[in-house]
């Protein structure tokens, strides 16, 4: 048995540092499930994108909640710290253990209960998204949260980073797809708040505290999560405008005819389009002209089809005549619809073949939007020209990922020096407009600095003042958030 | 000068005690908004319904957030505890001070922002709830909250109550409709989290920490609320059922035909309909024969009017076949929906004519309402003969306002020394079923001793670990919640 020995963390991470601790885990949950050979750690100790890696002394497998709780009253004792992964897809590093014992969720697999009366299902933290979009799919009903890691992140992460998505402009956030949540806390207590309740006052929510707070107040290890009708229409069309401000224009009409059935509002600028056209397999402008900009638009709903396609057809109508857009292609079938969403969801991949990218994920009020893209954009070329900026993404919820390919004749590795002095810039201008400097993937490490600069420092303090209360021998992901 | 001196609260009521801190505050915010007379303070020391009275020193009326701030440090430093006040109509006491000072936000009434494109709109904690709903119109758009007493209750208090009322089975709770809050804590810090964002991952979720927390742990001051497109059609019906089964079975038909165009899914008893034909002026029962019970049904939309009404009828047809519905009577005009809605909107007033009645703001999962309203009627009955039960309300949100009014030849007095043992009866019915023995009107005063009783033992913990940490001087709303 080869024991991880590279680097000690804060409480070390030689696992013979631990043998009682470890003989208890065993005793708790099992032989099996305490592991502390370095390959059984290897996936563990990484960020998914290899941006960061860590040490861990074991990884723990409990079984149940009782098995967690069991888990963390046992570290707590040996005051050995625990960071909790789900599925270790996060963007920010939430999930790279900094020393101390990894605490998977994978084994709380169970979906417990199913209502389609009350429209909930009560899901175990390690339960697969994908697993449980097909569990709502079975009643006939739909967990709207969809993201790119749905195959492999877990629901628990997916709450404990409040995660975003493309569902969030008519969905909303992870957080408010869900009635209530079974945690355990650091000490080993179990908050039982697992209430499929639409209307509930009473007492503080806790609920919103430990969703979001990425896993460093305590491990969600179970949730109701809402369910919706599912809808038996979808509309969908790839439209062109002349630059980020008619895209607004355009924003606020789609909101204005077509109400809550608007589902979607992707913006994606030209250069992105360019690079999935170039790289993405099977992808290719679905229009005879270039255009500076585009906007990927779908309202879903359960009425006719026919309603649904004539509703979109009548906004982009309008919207013509307006000048907000210049082109349009709707989606005539299943297939073709398919098509205009592969030129979305294959931006972030295509980005990679042409080399270094800096990325932003920020948010802006709505209204802000466009003016953030000319501004940000503007600054950004005027720091390094021939920057190849690449704005794209969440357009009608404010939140755009900013992201900036490297000059087409510049090192990667001296692009990426650059790191610090865009994100300075984008999140400067972020700040000034109202906005946030991390609209969806939280803070985990890569953004504690940035939170230090920006958030309120009376929210910051409070912050601060929770954690000390809930977690006072900082046992739950050491060295993340704050 | 009077000076109400009745009774003496924790810290007194006597203002001549209070001689120093009197004269800071005057300093601070003004003489003429640091009220003693007892004339001045009178409506602001009852409850209003009367159930609940109170004692003061003083009523405060600042007129800033920053004015807030410097009476919750001076009354900090004083060691003189503070009751938040809005419209002061809530329905748990929440706003009845025990001592110390009353602070009114009723000077706190700017809109400071409206944004149509953001669908946002900042509201500082003392604007009335109509006064926003009609700014929201101004801009042709939607402020969803409506309750009963929306002429005069202010928008902090529906945040400090996380207000329910008759839009939350479309648009959600208060706590759903804002994205951010300016908070005055207890020792005069101003959190300034007045974000107009829909996604913003920066941290623990503070704001909903405040929301709900009836004042006892900051006093809010502002909040940026989301607003909606405004619905171009409304379609309404009263149906008739033969009790609770077949109203969920038609429920559930309706969530699934109709989605989210359905607004509104409202339960009355037959009871409950003939006290309202009873004694609401203008009204009658718009159907021939007698039933059991009704379902007052809406779905809003932005589409046609006809698409709307096509959807009502053809889920009203199938309804009818599948002998979930036995009559019912759709609106044909605006005159004849709002006739239809005030059969609802009088139950609670139509009730009192016919004596004393014993309340309950029970919610269940929206499966159980059905099991709920059959096994709580039982047992009610059992418990006195002659009692006349009367549950009606939020039925699409599990939310049953299951009234009981007395035997017709028992004294009002007799039924109400009963209050303790029907609480007894229905929350433990409700708390067995999973649901809550406060789903919309808050703890206050009232619900106190059943949050103890029937509250999960670690959530009560960590509901007093916060207040510890947040007013560690127990400064705010003395004796609410906990």
């Amino acid at each position: 048995m080869t024991t991880l020995t590279a680097e000690r963390g804060a409480s070390g991470t030689d696992s013979r540092d631990h043998v009682p601790l470890l003989d208890a885990l065993r005793d708790a949950i099992g032989a099996a499930y305490v592991l502390t050979d370095a390959q059984d750690l290897a996936t563990r100790l990484v960020e998914d994108r290899g941006l960061r890696s860590g040490t861990a002394i074991a990884l723990l497998r409990p079984g149940s909640t009782e098995e967690v709780a069991t888990c963390l009253r046992l570290c707590q004792t040996a005051k050995v710290p625990v960071t909790p992964q789900g599925g270790n897809t996060g963007l920010a590093g939430g999930g790279v253990p900094d020393g101390g014992i990894i605490l998977t969720t994978d084994r709380l697999n169970r979906i417990r209960q199913v209502d389609p009366t009350n429209a909930t299902m009560t899901v175990e933290a390690g339960c697969i998204l994908a697993n449980i979009q097909a569990a709502a799919d079975e009643v006939d009903a739909l967990f709207p949260l969809s993201l790119a890691s749905e195959g492999s992140c877990q629901i628990g992460g997916n709450l404990s980073t409040n995660a975003g998505g493309t569902a969030v402009l008519r969905y909303g956030n992870t957080r408010d797809l869900v009635l209530g949540v079974e945690v355990v806390l650091p000490d080993g207590r179990v908050l039982n708040d697992l209430n499929g309740l639409r209307k509930n006052n009473t007492g503080y929510d806790l609920k919103n505290l430990f969703i979001g707070a990425e896993g460093t107040l305590g491990i969600i290890t179970a949730a109701v999560i809402k369910l919706f009708p599912k809808p038996t229409a979808r509309a969908t069309a790839l439209v062109a405008c002349t630059g980020p401000d008619p895209a607004l224009a355009l924003y606020a009409r789609m909101r204005s005819q077509t109400a809550d059935t608007l589902s979607t509002f992707e913006y994606i600028d030209r250069l992105g389009l360019q690079m999935v056209v170039d790289h993405a397999p099977g992808c290719s402008d679905p229009m005879v002209e270039v255009h500076p900009a585009y906007c990927l638009i779908e309202l879903t709903g359960n009425g006719a089809q026919a309603d649904l396609d004539a509703r979109l057809e009548g906004a982009l109508e309008a919207a013509f005549e307006a000048e907000e857009i210049i082109d349009a292609v709707i989606g005539a079938s299943e297939a073709q619809k398919d098509a205009l969403w592969a030129l979305r969801e294959n931006l972030s991949e295509a980005q990679k073949p042409e080399g270094a990218s800096i990325k932003h994920d920020v948010s802006v009020p709505v209204s802000r939007v466009a003016d953030f893209i000319k501004v940000a954009t503007q600054a950004c070329m005027d720091h390094m020209p021939g920057l190849r900026p690449c704005p794209f993404g969440h357009f009608g919820d404010g939140n755009l990922h900013f992201n900036l390919s490297r000059p087409v004749d510049m090192a990667d590795a001296d692009f990426l020096a650059e790191y610090g002095a865009f994100n300075r810039i984008v999140h400067d201008i972020v700040h000034e407009m109202g906005g946030s400097f991390s609209a969806e993937h939280g803070i985990g490490t890569f953004k504690r600095a940035e939170l230090r600069r920006y958030k309120d420092p009376v929210a910051l303090e409070l912050m601060e003042q929770l954690k000390a209360v809930l977690d006072p021998g900082q046992m739950l992901n050491p060295g993340k958030v704050l």
